[in-house]
């Protein structure tokens, strides 16, 4: 590129119909000038080659993702990460806000994807290291997607669960147990207070687990829960699968008892989960496999965020991700990040997902997340909080309710209050060192 | 995990039936006992919890990874990596073998990216750095897969070319051209010794370039092309969109004229390419958006060559990867593991897929890529070097065969031998001081 040609990837916001655009945040760190950097990165994104050879146009106006803002950030002695082959020397850390014309590939979340993380992100000339922060869309562009079905006002009624959490569980042991005792195990958690019973996301069709045959067992353990206890609940099974088995799937699980599916998202593809929606009568759930590969480092890759606004873009009700607590490795900033994308009012008018962080939660951590969150639009997701309780399941589940009665009336478990429930005791005592 | 159980997620890979596990190599750093992270990387990426409550049981045996082997490979002052919240203090560097029972979810892949990319890779306890290095499928597992339905003799045998490599040519410029100066370029190309001419793999199903009536002029200039050379050519369409519409525009672009198409694996879904395979009568090629957010860092993610041999079971013909030379931000190491994986031999009687290793090519540096590949089962896939050749497109072609002339009789373009023709001279000029 030459220098001339630096400026036709530039341009003022205000002078682009914001319609049109989406806005794109990057990090990245460059060798050369960041002005030369931040145009190779949108000239790669969009026209890198913007004529014919011998011929005067210029394709840059129209197509040409543009840099409507640039800071330096920091002056680094070498980049941030060694990489091979090896890149040495001084690098200028810079965030970019880029307006990129959707026009170029329409309203399809593959091509998206290939356009913000594609090439022109990850190997535009100068720049070896860099993460895609966040996205913005225009009301012209979410307006060709459903969204959620339900969100969080339909799962709520779903439930009739309205001015508290909502109680997942996530069903263990899972991998080995037959459906038989995998079902007893559910309906224990459910009637001790559980709303969601859950496969783990690791759970398939296999023949040791045939789905139809959980999905028969879970739902009639389900149905006798909710006679039982008079509320309604949910088993949630889990349906990720080969993409061409997904409705396949999805009509088995729910004809044979269960009321919401899981799908995790990225090893399926969010395209795949945006077909589903199209099809499904009940709640869609994400699990966040394989996000934390491109996204666990603070410079490269990509902000979970991102993925969190596409999965809602995609017409999850609920995403489950990793939460609070040391096990899943994630500042306590970037899980409010993207509970915040869960919810983000500024959405055009898709539905907001329910945020469901999760990691090694029970009902001893639950008024740290509650208190770090600061409301109760969220799910709650214990495993062996549930399902390793020492009283079983249903001390599990209960113990949950105990604390959350606890917290409603605004006390503290920290100390715990005299004459704990014995559940609730126990799960302080076994979890409550962690 | 207590100390004592430890010990039932190893095993001697002598004593287990090796067609019912996947072999995997993971890098990790972790901060406490070696053998306990493994352990804990094998239970969370399957029987996390292996038994019920009160009942003795024990899952592990038939449906845990084991660690069949484990290396200390370094003793570090800190991680490879600062991270968000922050690990500090020595990490031990370690390499394992796992093997993974593919029963626990069968022949699929979102369930296998799941199992091996998924919080057990990502989220084990003291493991905050972790790549998954490679992947081993036994025959028992691969003999679910179709693979490529052309593979490399396919391609050959479609475009008569036995004994080079084979010529592609990205379109360029694309974004924003509409498809009749768009197929002009590409019959340019093809008349001057093109074989493939391409999408790029940002070009998709837009408005002012619609898929139907681009595969339709394009396949109209490639049988004018073929007609003109005596040779067969192929137009290579983008068809990357969204999933429910993979298989109709596969049929609307080959009913309308391509003989090939071109999907954006990742950000598709390998599971979707395989739903297509079961469908496509045409070669499919596979672009490379979003796999290097997860896999530029060396010690973090995962290796390239683990999708390599992904999106060769989902059964791409051929696979464009980040190819040789700086701009591709690849090593020449990590390309040739990338080039060995499409044609391992070990996979069953699953085809190769065609490796192309792309990225600023030209006449230029043919020469350094044949050489460093050692043999001609590769595709060459220019983009300015044959759009952006001085001469215009026939002569960015006619430069390729010109240099392949050369090279072919075993001698060098470094220095270039005297006369030769204008073509490749002007392309060597060009683009040799890149």
């Amino acid at each position: 590129m030459q220098p001339n040609d630096v400026r036709g990837f530039f341009a003022d916001w205000a002078s682009l119909d914001a319609e049109d655009y989406l806005l794109l945040e990057y990090y990245f760190e460059c060798s050369g000038e960041p002005e030369l950097a931040a145009a190779h990165l949108c000239s790669e994104q969009s026209t890198a080659q913007w004529k014919r050879v011998g011929i005067d146009e210029d394709y840059r106006p129209q197509f040409a993702a543009k840099v409507i803002d640039l800071k330096i950030t920091a002056h680094l002695p070498e980049p941030s990460y060694s990489l091979q082959p090896e890149v040495r020397g001084a690098m200028t850390a810079c965030q970019v806000r880029i307006a990129h014309p959707h026009r170029n590939f329409g309203p399809r979340l593959p091509n998206l994807i290939s356009a913000v993380l594609g090439e022109g992100a990850f190997f535009a000339p100068g720049i070896p290291i860099v993460k895609l922060l966040d996205i913005h869309f225009p009301p012209s562009f979410l307006s060709a997607f459903q969204g959620p079905q339900f969100g969080i006002d339909g799962l709520r009624q779903l439930l009739k669960v309205y001015d508290r959490p909502i109680f997942f569980g996530v069903i263990k042991p899972n991998i080995g147990l037959a459906p038989a005792p995998f079902a007893e195990l559910a309906h224990q958690a459910w009637c001790g207070g559980l709303d969601i019973a859950k496969d783990d996301e690791m759970l398939a069709d296999p023949d040791w687990s045939p789905l139809a045959e959980r999905a028969q067992l879970l739902g009639r353990a389900r149905v006798a829960a909710e006679q039982a206890t008079g509320v309604p609940k949910l088993y949630l099974a889990n349906i990720t699968d080969e993409v061409d088995q997904l409705t396949r799937l999805h009509d088995a699980a729910v004809a044979n008892g269960a009321n919401a599916v899981l799908v995790n998202a990225l090893p399926v593809g969010l395209s795949a989960v945006r077909m589903l929606r199209r099809h499904a009568t009940v709640p869609l759930i994400a699990h966040f496999p394989f996000i934390a590969a491109a996204t666990r480092l603070p410079c490269y890759g990509v902000h979970s965020r991102v993925f969190t606004r596409l999965q809602r873009l995609a017409g999850f009700d609920a995403i489950i991700m990793p939460g609070f607590g040391p096990r899943m490795m994630t500042s306590e900033a970037e899980v409010l990040d993207n509970i915040a994308a869960c919810l983000d009012p500024n959405f055009g008018d898709i539905k907001p997902s329910l945020p469901v962080p999760g990691g090694s939660d029970s009902a001893a951590t639950l008024e740290h997340v509650y208190h770090t969150i600061g409301h109760v639009n969220f799910g709650f997701v214990p495993g062996r909080g549930v399902f390793g309780h020492p009283h079983g399941p249903r001390g599990g589940a209960a113990s949950l309710q105990q604390a959350w009665a606890v917290l409603a009336t605004g006390q503290s478990l920290n100390p715990p209050p005299a004459d704990l429930p014995a559940e609730l005791a126990a799960a302080l005592q076994t979890f409550g060192s962690h």
